[in-house]
């Protein structure tokens, strides 16, 4: 099953109670990516300035991704961004950012990619977002990420993209901010009515919430005591569950559910180190071993 | 198997974005007892004034709890306490307390408790809690809860009772207190090298967490839309954890962990009306229903 991702590829500068990393190899369709090709290919679409490093695309070569969608832009300027955290389970603070090509017009999918039949839209403009979704021929499910600032901002559009979603992936203080409700499940049922068939809700260390007009789940986050650096949970919680969606097949509650499951793990490797030094390092096993005891755990009698 | 708790017995003022409530059953003893009771027999060790109203006592004998330690203290007052949360995921505001009764010397255990094999003490001055301890002989199970008040001004006392308890209770912001640290696994192993062989940490709507020397579970809240009223949450967890693990009779992790999923069921009725009124309204039959959902809500493959 073909998996498609768009989103930034960058370079970050992190720093975190653990340690900090300069020009580490970031960006949302990057760490999505590195967590999705545990399960599945990954065709990967995004724009880069003709500064982008020969060392960051070998990088992705190396991993087997379809790079067919990367633009390399003339006289552009690759992302570039910086962060802090002030404790490992706090958001980062942007402290410096260069949109740079991402400020510009977004990528386009490849004709080879247009057969797409599993979508993943990280956060970016809504109307970008929209732009990829009419440029894939009939994907089974198309799944869109946002962030406060398009919620503030574009919520019109966001809302017209959420129209042609399949399903909505967001963090907790979004889900609220978005609806103006209290409680998450009643913000993901409010966020159905707008056009997803299911709502994940992402409460970093406090794990995550599916919801549909008639169940919800809630998983918890696995319980690594080795936090790092919280840069790309959330970007590699998502390639966990699409990746895993995209060898599944149904859209079976319980799927999505085990979807989660998978992202839940993915995510749990990508904070153990700075940037993506752990999450590339792992292999499918490892995702199945801890797998396994994180299902265990909850084996509730 | 033989169940005692003491702690706190009072009337409790209420207020919620959900409603309010004057004078409501409260205190942490008969929250705990009313969970508790679902699964075992409950002995209750407390003390109250001479104003103790008689309709609060007709309502804790309703249930079956055997109150031989239910002191009624001439000349003293029954505790009285009101709360508001400005959200229902807040933590409760104390906007008026009376200790009364509670600042006078702690409850007896009568004779015919000094045999309990199953013993919890809900959050009082450790002082008090370790006069308990030395009046029951041979308990198999000592749990103790405690709050940032002790933490904060009975240190000392506190780690004292610690010693001889073999687990420990409380919230996440408690346990990173207590311990100075910033990772929840990492609180609670540094509270079991002071004592207790499990330690509980109760994280509200986020769950819960199990931590050993070796192992840690963490599960989920139960997802209930309807939550009303936060009161009594933790005591009513404490009570469905402990009146299981009465019955069961192993500490296996395991089994302490399938108490925390008792606990979270009956902590989930407790929230679901103002005080006691759901709690008090369910029986068995109902927390096997929920169980039963939310263990196939977690059943991860």
């Amino acid at each position: 099953m073909s998996l498609l991702v768009t989103g930034s590829i960058g370079l970050d500068d992190l720093k975190t109670p653990a340690g900090r990393a300069k020009n580490a190899y970031g960006g949302s369709a990057v760490y999505f990516s590195l967590a999705a090709r545990l399960f599945t290919q990954v065709r990967f679409v995004g724009v880069v300035g003709e500064d982008f490093p020969a060392d960051f695309r070998a990088y992705l070569e190396r991993f087997g991704f379809d790079l067919a969608g990367l633009e390399v832009r003339k006289g552009s300027k690759t992302f570039k961004w910086a962060g802090e955290y002030d404790t490992l389970t706090s958001d980062a603070r942007t402290t410096h950012v260069e949109l740079n090509v991402l400020a510009e017009a977004g990528p386009k999918v490849p004709a080879a990619f247009a057969d797409s039949e599993f979508l993943f839209l990280a956060a970016t403009h809504p109307q970008l977002q929209a732009d990829m979704i009419r440029q894939v021929r009939s994907p089974r499910l198309i799944v869109a990420d946002t962030r406060d600032l398009w919620i503030n901002t574009q919520r019109e559009a966001l809302l017209q993209t959420l129209k042609s979603t399949h399903g909505a992936i967001l963090n907790d203080a979004e889900a609220l901010l978005f609806t103006g409700q209290t409680n998450l499940i009643q913000a993901g049922r409010r966020i159905l009515e707008w056009g997803p068939k299911f709502v994940v809700i992402k409460k970093g260390e406090h794990g995550s919430m599916l919801v549909t007009s008639d169940r919800v789940a809630v998983l918890p986050a696995y319980p690594t005591p080795q936090v790092k650096d919280p840069t790309g949970a959330g970007d590699s919680f998502a390639g966990g569950m699409m990746g895993y969606l995209a060898t599944r097949g149904d859209l079976e509650f319980e799927s999505v559910r085990d979807a989660l499951a998978r992202g839940t793990i993915t995510a749990s490797f990508t904070i153990e180190d700075l940037g993506t030094h752990r999450i590339d390092g792992i292999a499918r096993e490892d995702v199945e071993k801890r797998l396994g005891e994180y299902a265990a755990m909850l084996r509730v009698k």
